[in-house]
């Protein structure tokens, strides 16, 4: 038996913001046979993440950058792996049956053939809506949890800042530091934004950073006594102007350098004098390397979550036509929290 | 009774490189009478330390930074403070007598009027020369010490890196990574350093960072397995490189950022994103902040010293007038090892 498969591709390496011209929908047939006792397995998908980070992986130099970027390079008109959510319909393993609902790391299409190595867990007793495992009881929710508490280190009533604080990690990030007893405050690209941040995080303070000519200032006025972690999703002149305002023996956890993701020219030049003087901690890090901690992380965040203290922010599309214009909206802030794209229903 | 006193200050603040014109050195008359039971102590300085980090003190901003700039601002016409060594000549303290040896911070002067809490040590009994307090068992070993050790958290058999690896800190540091068994590549800005850092320090490799057109190409050369440990010293272009050369998990202890002191537009841009991927680790700090260690510290280098296994690099000049020109040579890059001058015999 075959299915007819839709995917999602790039035509070409991307090398600046993503364009719509950039991506193809193809049609594939896809064989739902499997040799019994092989390791594949067909995974049709029910929801898949959009994440920035992916846009790394589609540049032309990211081959040869391939210890670097970590994940392997997205070729043109190859299929493109993310994690995504999916209910298994032919299984080579005896570890998968037909109907077991899984979370992986698939393909931007309607069908995946992967191997079952690919499937990072069963989802068929959650007890929480699906998408919150590509979210914020996943990789995203891992990064803001492990971010904070292992790179950071942070005291309660402690200054915080947090960028891209609407975003899927940094909603997170803000919400923990928040349930920790620490002074949060975030920033975002819309005045919406800065209302959701307020009155539905509950972040001590936020601002739209649209709107401010001067970073560095913005940041004084915001924090008077300076900051003491900054969680950094965008890098920039954003982390140059957190730089200055760190107080001593401050924290920087860089999550993500969203600015400069599709701006290769674009640099941070943070004062390296005030890393010195005040004995700043620069580290970046990525979520995976944390999966020691991420038992703990499902049981502190599902506790949150059934006591109604932290808001899960999601952002669905439906249709995997939709896969390029909610990606290319990454990049233009269009997400508030985590972005989904919903293929089809359970 | 009084002394003539002569006195070395900046006539202005100094916003780049500094040059004579800068300086002035004064005469002025000192009481050596002292009220007993007060905490005054005059001293007769024999050794001074002559540090880059003092031009961030002389800078006009200075005093709006002073917190972050951690020691007070210096004033045009006022005293100079800085570590030094010298002769207790009359003391108002009974912690204190006449003829007494001491390392502490004293002034940039023939003689120092200071509190006894300015007084760090006695040094009556130092199996070492003297000058050795002020840099390999002073506060520049300490920062070599601590920067490499606590810090960077060495593995034998790592790739590790230092800039400035003829002054006074670099030159340590790469000996004890040599020592504690990495392989340690150093660069300097003349082929006379160069030879010194392979010939007398045994160092695996050394440059001249002056002859290279292309500094993250050059550290290709010399890291082709990539760089594990930076410990730097300059900031800059050469930061860049390194970050660029690092491996996964990789340090840099930023000590200093020479290149930027007397040149305020002058800016290291790292990539954020290497920092993010490679999960790199930049991180500031200051010798003062690791005294709990300092025992260790002095044990541990004794032992090396002893042994032969540690080389002292000095650089001494003569008389209190030379303190503009040693002050100025560091700009240069005229030292090799420890700057100090000599105002006195003992």
């Amino acid at each position: 038996m075959e299915v007819s498969n839709k995917v999602a591709v790039i035509k070409n390496h991307i090398e600046d913001t993503p364009k719509e011209s950039h991506f193809e929908l193809k049609t594939e047939n896809l064989s739902l046979s499997l040799v019994p006792g092989s390791d594949d397995v067909i995974v049709k998908n029910l929801y898949i993440s959009i994440d920035p980070y992916q846009i790394n992986r589609m540049k032309s130099h990211s081959s040869s950058q391939k210890a670097i970027y970590f994940a392997a390079p997205i070729t043109p008109n190859q299929a493109i792996d993310g994690v995504a959510i999916g209910k298994v319909v032919a299984s080579g393993s005896p570890r998968f049956q037909k109907d077991d609902v899984v979370v992986g790391v698939f393909t931007w299409a309607e069908y995946s053939l992967v191997k079952e190595a690919s499937i990072i867990n069963k989802l068929d007793h959650s007890e929480f809506p699906l998408t919150y495992h590509l979210g914020i009881l996943g990789f995203n929710g891992l990064s803001a949890y492990a971010g904070f508490f292992e790179l950071c280190k942070p005291k309660k009533g402690e200054k915080v800042f947090v960028s891209a604080a609407s975003g899927s990690v940094g909603s997170l990030a803000a919400q923990y530091a928040k349930l920790f007893g620490c002074y949060v405050v975030g920033c975002a690209g819309s005045q919406k934004k800065v209302e959701l941040l307020k009155h539905k995080l509950g972040l001590d303070d936020a601002f739209n950073y649209r709107e401010e000519t001067d970073l560095k200032s913005a940041l004084k006025r915001y924090f008077p006594e300076g900051i003491d972690i900054y969680f950094d999703n965008v890098g920039g002149d954003m982390l140059e102007a957190a730089v200055d305002n760190m107080n001593a023996f401050g924290r920087v956890a860089v999550c993500g350098v969203m600015s400069e993701y599709t701006d290769p020219g674009k640099r941070a030049a943070p004062d390296m004098l005030n890393v010195v003087y005040k004995r700043l901690n620069i580290r970046g890090f990525l979520a995976a390397d944390f999966l020691n901690i991420f038992p703990d992380f499902v049981s502190c965040t599902s506790d949150h979550l059934r006591s109604g203290k932290l808001q899960n922010l999601e952002d669905i599309s439906s249709g995997l036509d939709t896969i390029p214009s909610a990606f290319i909206g990454l990049f233009h802030g269009d997400n508030i929290g985590k972005k989904i794209v919903k293929v089809a229903e359970q």
